[in-house]
């Protein structure tokens, strides 16, 4: 079958399945997350060897170390998915919430009710455990998906959604709500992009080239999630022994995160006390460091700075510094360069967190704490399929809600108006 | 100055007063509403200069009557942009609302607070009142505005802005919150699409084929408002002299706006009973009968509907109408052609009530009721921005709340993660 014929004929099937889907119950729909999840235990050696094959092929290819880690699963990895299906099964449902209900003077009866979007497609690229995450999420909030992964997971991914579609499928959900584009055509991902007959929206997950490809083409809406250029300010007025422990947290903690700090911005009146025991500390944990002329006094190990790196998300032991004449400047540097992820400023001075929290505009704003807070579990959500760096619809850690539309029941008596 | 540049250095300036704008008190805002309906009020007559210039042309050009309707203005018609701005000014400012506060167990304090998106692109057809009625709305919510009116409107809409935007820079709205693109270059619709790097979201008003090209080719994200092509099904246990009023009511009381019926769907049961008067009393209205074959037999005026019909949103007296064999036929209609506006049920059937409500996937569900009632001020929200027919971010009549976006602050005394 072509890319365009498998497109069209799983977008309809999707449609279809997740106009039905709509209805099933939650008792249904935690069932088949549970069977979703005893299927992938159960059966996790077809999935391995059919991931061999991928891994297999990343080596020939020459991927990096850190692609194939991506690729890679264990039995440890899927009996992660496997828990995680078991997470949101116990998640409340968000379907079917009256979120107001009015009685207007004509005797209109005006309720706002929570329901699914319809049909959710996926884009995204290596890892294979965004197949089962990503579906276990979609189908609690009532949605059908329609997934496109990488070509490099794909023998991976075909043998992650035949195990849990089957047991899907036999919970009771209905056919055609879990597929999965098995063409690796690289087109296939820009027919996707203009199916806004069967799909409802379209969230992309993976690197900056992937949401600006999806975001720049498609006629389907959009949610951007992930690209986080997040800065640290330590201001004069930060209390130096927490700076020093929350910047170091916040870059060296996970750098390959979307909420990990790429920039550390520090006042000149504190430059002295701070920098020089922290860069030691940073070059000390590994992390290549890249400064302004004056971050460069402070410590050997620092390169200059480009205007570049002020633009880049590292993902990586990577960091750019930069000494700031005050609170000002930073506002203005984090307004240039932030991908309005996570932000965050160190500080005992209470007009400046008010300025921080009002000016800054991104989807966390920190006062005093490390940006690798911004996460569906820390925040209290549960899983979450990305965090959203738009403004529309959701904005920060994506949880079931966020999956969700909304629709208005009008009940009359024989109301016209006039 | 060509429209790249006005379109650059006007994004610019209101992206640079958006900023400062989110900031700005409510009293301001308020103040600045009031004292642009003032303005709009006392300085009527170069409004009307200005208009009777656009007029002229639209003459000149040949455009029809009810063209040239939208875009005249009167006295009357200035006055009632007056009394929106007011209205605007009465209603609850949603900015800095805290939509929810919780202590996480590492003291992390995480608020969920209401914000403005930014800058919101509008763009929009002929009538001059958008120029008002949408800056009023987006500027109560915090947000600069960049506008792009119907060429054929250029002189009344830059009269307008003039008016407003000084009142309301001397009220203290930052200077650049207001900006309407003034080159009429065709070109420059498609530029603005392409705006990301200044506009938050871009709301379409108008015609289907502006909303077409604006979801096509936009790179900011879109709020998609207003086509309606809207049924009313008459199930076979209808109250007739009901369904009769509602059925009249929805096509005939103003067929121009988008939350009219277009199609109506008869059950089978009822057609002989029904059809014959009401067919009557549309024909009697001068209504143009487009119907299926069955229709046709009931009344002389009625002629063969075809495919296009059902898929038309006629904005005037014309009506499709189709005798269906039950509910799932007139589910099956509903789900191929409505554009997910506003759709009706009249029945005294509880199950078919229930089975409507849930299984059409439409803004606004109706049970007994006429369409026409999706409206701002009809579902108490006051005045709106449109209609939204998508299912991100907001869907139905969209009031100051959906204009706006949330972020997350979040306080903490030197938390990081482990």
């Amino acid at each position: 079958m072509d890319y365009l014929s498998e497109l069209t004929t799983k977008g309809k099937e999707a449609k279809q399945a997740g106009r039905k889907l709509a209805t099933v119950s939650t008792a249904i729909k935690n069932q088949a997350l549970v069977s979703m999840a005893d299927a992938l235990e159960q059966e996790y050696r077809s999935i391995l060897t059919a991931n061999a094959i991928d891994v297999e092929n990343a080596r020939v290819k020459g991927l990096s170390e850190s692609m194939i880690d991506r690729l890679a699963l264990t039995e440890n990895r899927i009996q992660a998915m496997a828990v995680g299906l078991r997470q949101v099964a116990e998640l409340p449902d968000p379907i079917g919430e009256v979120m107001s209900s009015v009685r207007r003077p004509n005797g209109l009866e005006i309720s706002k009710i929570r329901v699914p979007f319809g049909v959710i497609g996926i884009i995204y690229e290596s890892r294979p455990n965004v197949t089962v995450d990503a579906t276990g999420l979609c189908l609690k909030a009532g949605n059908a998906v329609l997934l496109r992964g990488g070509s490099e997971a794909i023998h991976s991914n075909i043998a992650i959604i035949k195990v849990i579609a089957r047991a899907a499928y036999k919970a009771g959900i209905p056919v055609g709500a879990l597929e999965l584009i098995e063409s690796t055509d690289r087109q296939a991902v820009n027919a996707m992009l203009k199916l806004k007959q069967y799909l409802d929206v379209i969230i992309p997950r993976g690197g900056a080239g992937l949401i600006k490809t999806v975001v720049e083409n498609s006629t389907v809406p959009v949610i951007e999630t992930g690209t986080g250029i997040c800065h640290t300010y330590v201001d004069e007025c930060a209390d130096m022994a927490m700076a020093q422990a929350i910047c170091f947290n916040a870059k060296v903690s996970r750098p390959g995160t979307c909420n990990s700090m790429e920039t550390l911005l520090v006042h000149q009146g504190v430059a002295d006390q701070f920098l020089p025991a922290m860069l030691t500390k940073y070059h000390e944990a590994g992390v290549e460091l890249r400064g302004c002329p004056k971050v460069m006094k402070y410590h050997e190990a620092v390169t200059l700075a480009t205007n570049d790196d002020w633009a880049t998300e590292y993902s990586d032991f990577i960091l750019s510094i930069k000494v700031v004449a005050n609170l000002d400047e930073a506002l203005e540097h984090i307004h240039q360069y932030s991908t309005r992820h996570s932000e965050a400023i160190i500080t005992k001075n209470d007009n400046h967190v008010a300025r921080f929290q009002q000016e800054v505009d991104a989807a966390a704003v920190y006062v005093n704490a490390s940006t690798r807070f911004t996460d569906g579990f820390e925040f209290g959500f549960g899983a979450e399929i990305g965090i959203s760096t738009q403004k529309l619809h959701a904005r920060g850690p994506m949880g079931l809600v966020e999956l969700t539309s909304i629709k208005y029941l009008i009940a009359g008596n024989g109301q016209i108006r006039t």
